[in-house]
């Protein structure tokens, strides 16, 4: 049974492993620093489909197929997913056809993270064996809707982040050394911040408020994890986290990542502060983070992805950009 | 812990119990048949915010506030929310001050089946005391965003649906008579249907699929309920799972209802085929369903949510309109 840890940290019973994971990427992020890790990187940013959202569709079918070709196991029992697009269609639209039970999420891009969470408290407590977390976001999808059309040739400004194509998916159940030992589930901060070109920074508080209660509720800090990471801040919002939990005295070092700022090389790939979106962090956490952990590179680590709940339309109504983060605590068990 | 039956339905052991619910609609939800059961009637459609957005927002809140004060008790471990609006903005800014851990969904109008399936498994499983299951809609919102500006004078094709002005809250945990039983899991079905304007016809099959599955895994049939109610079929998608039905020698006779028929006066109020979106079933669950089981009118029923997983965007792009459905069974415990 979960047990409750503090306010907001579940600590898991069972500890549910991670029996398989996949990604796909677009051609930028394959020649990013983390390129070689991804299961797919695709030159056609279309992915052999008519329309940027149809490619997004395919490539998180791409993503879903190859998780469960890996696992090799029975069909899971539920999928979570969604996505950034209106409606989630590319979320829903890669998996109708599947068959099987699916729960829709919208965290925005901290989604990845909030699907595992569900998924892992849903096998924690016996009511799925298997279940698998997906998501995923296009650089072209997001651009249109969020921000203009790429034709319109829109230019960036330097705080702006650059929408990950990609996406990864985790499939949870028994026999794997990787688990999930815990979750913190995230609560909505609100800053007040209104720039929607500097979303590292309006997600930032969030990271620091799930962060800081996870360490609360598990009585750890960073000395306890090899690493945590954030999902896509970016290199502000990155400085400005480390700045608020040294505030606190809290001191990550090295240990402190973020998955925005792992994905592109900063200096050379134009994407000003870094990588976001729904993709971001899912494809760092499966071309990158679970494999590293399953090499021995690191034993325990804090996934925390971050997502910021805005939407073109609150913005034009001049509303602020609330965040939210959801953190996963994941342990590799036995030796290297 | 929670008992698997069959292929996708869990029994809960614990039965998380109901402790509070609310309702907040319009006005032209309140001058429907069930119009006295509703906590708040506002006979301002802007709720007394400045844009429609604002309004179901504000309504959220409202309808969040009564089901946490009628609760009286602590704060909720866990809100689960979601709309219909784009990037979800009236939920999450709806509780965005709370302070609560929120988990976002998606679910289209099947949000509060959705929502009242994930907070009765997390209660199951002990990984949290309360949740609180919770969503909405606005018509003007909905007009806007999914068809037409209200000013544009937009004209209604007679199969389409009104969307209701309404919202619900359900906060689950101990101490109650109703129970959350059973949670049936939706997989989407796709019958490939493709008008906009007959929301009915393309949700009927996946209300087809999860209540046949109901049945199936628990070894129950319409006799066992006194009412099924479905989320948002409408007057024709109502008729159309009736002929799936009676196709499988079912027959429901006058125990099974739909949300999208009962909230309004189909023959007066001008709805054409009836309600829908997230409100529709959310309002008619905590205005209507709820209070007549806890005075005794019904002992035991199913709730089945549904939802057309569709946008504007893949409408434009020639997309079907998948649907879905979540199933929950609630029962009275003890005599009237």
């Amino acid at each position: 049974m979960t047990k409750r840890l503090g306010a907001r940290t579940l600590a898991l019973e069972r500890k549910p492993a991670v029996r398989a994971w996949a990604s796909a990427v677009g051609e930028k992020e394959g020649a990013g620093p983390l390129g070689r890790g991804f299961d797919l990187v695709s030159d056609d940013p279309y992915f052999g489909q008519p329309s940027w959202e149809k490619a997004e569709t395919a490539m998180l079918r791409d993503c879903l197929r190859r998780c469960l070709e890996k696992a090799g196991g029975p069909e899971p029992d539920c999928l979570l997913g969604g996505d950034l697009l209106n409606q989630c269609i590319s979320s829903a639209f890669s998996v109708k056809d599947s068959g099987l039970p699916y729960l829709g999420l919208y965290g925005a891009c901290s989604t990845m993270a909030e699907g595992l969470a569900l998924a892992a408290l849903l096998a924690d407590s016996g009511a799925v064996d298997t279940a698998l977390a997906f998501t995923g976001s296009h650089f072209c999808t997001a651009e249109r809707q969020y921000r203009f059309p790429l034709e319109y040739g829109g230019q960036r400004t330097p705080t702006s982040q650059w929408t990950v194509t990609g996406s990864g998916a985790v499939l949870l159940g028994a026999g794997g050394k990787l688990r999930i030992t815990h979750v913190t589930l995230g609560r909505i901060v609100d800053a007040g911040l209104t720039d929607v070109g500097n979303m590292g920074a309006a997600m930032a508080p969030a990271a620091y408020d799930t962060i800081t209660a996870h360490f609360r509720d598990t009585d750890r800090d960073f000395s306890d994890y090899d690493a945590v990471f954030t999902g896509d801040l970016g290199a502000i919002g990155h400085d400005i986290l480390q700045d608020l939990l040294q505030r606190d005295g809290l001191s990550p070092g090295l240990r402190y990542l973020d998955c925005g700022c792992l994905i592109y090389d900063l200096k050379t790939q134009d994407v000003h502060a870094g990588g976001s979106g729904c993709g971001c962090s899912a494809a760092v956490l499966c071309g990158h983070i679970l494999p590293a952990m399953e090499r021995g590179v690191w034993k325990r680590v804090l996934f925390a992805g971050t997502g910021a709940l805005l939407s073109p339309l609150s913005t034009q109504q001049g509303c602020s950009i609330p965040g939210i983060c959801h953190a996963v605590a994941i342990e590799r068990e036995g030796r290297v």
